[in-house]
C-alpha cells in the first residue's frame, strides 16, 4: 500500500466523486495484485477490472477472496474469446467459471483475428457470431454476460475481426441483453462517426465503459501506445454522457496499456488514473 | 531502364493483362521520377501514379512532358488536402493546378487530422467538407477530380479524420459525381464490415482503385508497414470485384508505403508489384 497515494494529486477524492471508478488492473501491469487491492483500498477506489493471468497466478480462489475481504466489486473480468483459437471452447467455458467465482459480472471478449494466411473475414466474423451463441447458455447459467468488445480496426487482422460498435451489436442482439452485451471502449470506438448513434442503439446492451486515451505517434504492433485519460485526444467526457444517456450506469473503468504508464509505480499510476478521470471524464 | 526487368517473374506480361495497372510512384519511394517512367514504359504498364514532392523536384512541367513524352497514363496525383494547415486553401489550389498541367484526372486527399491539442473530431469533419466545397468550383474549372480518401482510422488522429468510405461519401454526395469522388484503397477499408454495401453506393463516385496489403505487427508509427498485393490478408481479388461491380473500369494503382519495399531495386519492385497484381487482384 502506497503512502504516496495521500500526497497524490487524487488525494481527498470523496466517495461519491469515485462512486463508479474502476481501476483495470492492466493499467498497471507490474503491480502485485495484493498490492492493486491494497491501492484501491487506500485511495477510496470501490472497484476492479481484472485479468485472467494475474489471478491464475495469484490462485483463483484466492484471489476471489482477497478482492472480496477488501470490499472491492470486480467490475469485469478479461478475457474470453480468440476464437481463431483451436481450444477456444474449453478456454472460454473456463473463462466464464472464473469470472462467476470472481464475481464478475461481465466477461469481456475480444474475438480473436484471422486464423493465419487467412482472408476470408466474413468467415472469420461468423465463427464469432457461432461461438458466443454456443457460450451464451453457459453464461447465463453462470450469471455472466458475455461483453463483445469491438477493437479498433487496426486489430482486425490479429486480434479481432469485429472492429465496429455496430459490428457488436449485429451479434448482441441476437442475444438477451442480460446475457450478451457489448463493451465500449473509448480507445476502440472514438474515431468512428456513428458511435454515438450506436450507443443510443445499445442501450441495455451496453456491459462495460472502458477509457484511455489516443496519442501518437503509435509504437511498434500499436498495442502498448494508450494513454491515461486526458493526455491525448478523445472527448472522453461527450463519450460518458452518451453512454449515460443510453441508460448506462455502470463502472468507468480506466485501462490503460502503455509501456511508459507501466514502468511507473503503481500506486503513482492509480492516483494518476483517478486524477484523469476526474478531470476528463466525469 | 532495368534489364533485370525482362527476367523478372512479371516478365511477358501482355498488354491486355496490364491494362489497368498502375505504378503509384509511392512504391519505389528511392526511384527517381525518369527512371520509374523508364521502367513503366519497359515493363508494359500504361499508368502511373504521381506524388507532388517527387514531381516538384524533377519540375512540374518537365515532369509532365517526360510522362506524356512516354506514353504514360497519370492515373492520379497525390496529394491533396491536409485542411487543418493554415495554408490549405493556397496549397490545394496549387495541388488542382499541378493535376491539371500533369494530366491527373484524379487529385486525392488526404484530408488532415484533429488540430495540435484538438479533440472535437465534428469539428475537424465539418471543416473538411467545408473546405471541399470551396475548392470544388476549381477543380471542376480545371477539369481535375477531388478523390477524397477514407483513411484508415488509427490515421484519424493526426493524418485525416475521414475514416470510412460511408463518411467519404456523405461528403462526395454533396457535389456532382465528376467533380468529388472517393478513394477506395484496400489497405484503408478492407476491415469494414460495410465496405461492400459502400462501393456499391459510391458506384459513379468511385475515382481510383488503390491496392497493396496489409501485414502485423505495424510498424512505429504505421505508416509504412504496408505490403505488396499478395502479401498479407486483404481479400483483393474480392474488393476489385465489388469496384468493377459498382461500374468502376478504372486504373487499379498499386500503392505500398513499405520500409522493406522501399529498400529494394526500383525495378525490382515494379516487377514484384505486377505479379502481385496478376495474382491477387485482376
Amino acid at each position: 500500500m502506497s503512502v504516496a497515494l495521500s500526497v497524490g494529486a487524487a488525494a481527498g477524492s470523496s466517495a461519491d466523486e469515485l462512486r463508479r471508478f474502476s481501476f483495470n488492473q492492466a493499467t498497471a501491469q507490474r503491480w502485485p495484485l495484493p498490492d492493486v487491492v491494497a491501492g484501491c483500498v487506500a485511495a477510496g477506489v470501490p472497484g476492479i477490472g481484472l485479468w485472467r493471468e494475474p489471478v491464475a497466478e495469484h490462485g483463483l480462489a484466492r484471489s476471489a477472496k482477497l478482492v472480496r475481504d477488501a470490499g472491492l466489486t470486480v467490475t469485469s473480468l478479461c478475457r474470453g474469446g480468440f476464437f481463431s483459437a483451436d481450444d477456444w471452447r474449453a478456454d472460454n467455458l473456463r473463462a466464464i467459471e472464473e469470472a462467476a467465482t470472481l464475481g464478475a459480472p461481465e466477461l469481456v471478449l475480444v474475438s480473436g483475428g484471422l486464423p493465419p494466411g487467412g482472408r476470408d473475414l466474413d468467415g472469420a466474423r461468423r465463427r464469432v457470431a457461432d461461438a458466443i451463441g454456443e457460450l451464451a447458455p453457459h453464461a447465463a447459467a453462470a450469471g455472466v454476460r458475455l461483453a463483445i468488445e469491438p477493437l479498433h480496426p487496426m486489430f482486425a487482422a490479429d486480434r479481432c475481426v469485429i472492429a465496429s460498435l455496430a459490428q457488436a451489436l449485429d451479434i448482441a442482439e441476437r442475444f438477451d441483453p442480460t446475457v450478451v452485451g457489448v463493451v465500449v471502449d473509448a480507445y476502440h470506438v472514438w474515431w468512428d462517426d456513428t458511435v454515438y448513434a450506436q450507443i443510443e442503439r445499445a442501450g441495455p446492451r451496453i456491459a462495460a465503459f472502458q477509457v484511455c486515451d489516443w496519442v501518437t505517434p503509435l509504437p511498434e504492433g500499436v498495442l502498448l501506445g494508450r494513454a491515461l485519460p486526458g493526455d491525448g485526444c478523445i472527448d472522453l467526457r461527450r463519450l460518458r454522457e452518451a453512454v449515460d444517456a443510453a441508460g448506462y450506469g455502470g463502472p468507468i473503468e480506466v485501462e490503460v496499456f502503455s509501456a511508459e504508464v507501466w514502468a511507473r509505480p503503481g500506486a503513482e499510476v492509480l492516483d494518476a488514473a483517478i486524477t484523469g478521470y476526474l478531470r476528463h471524464v466525469v
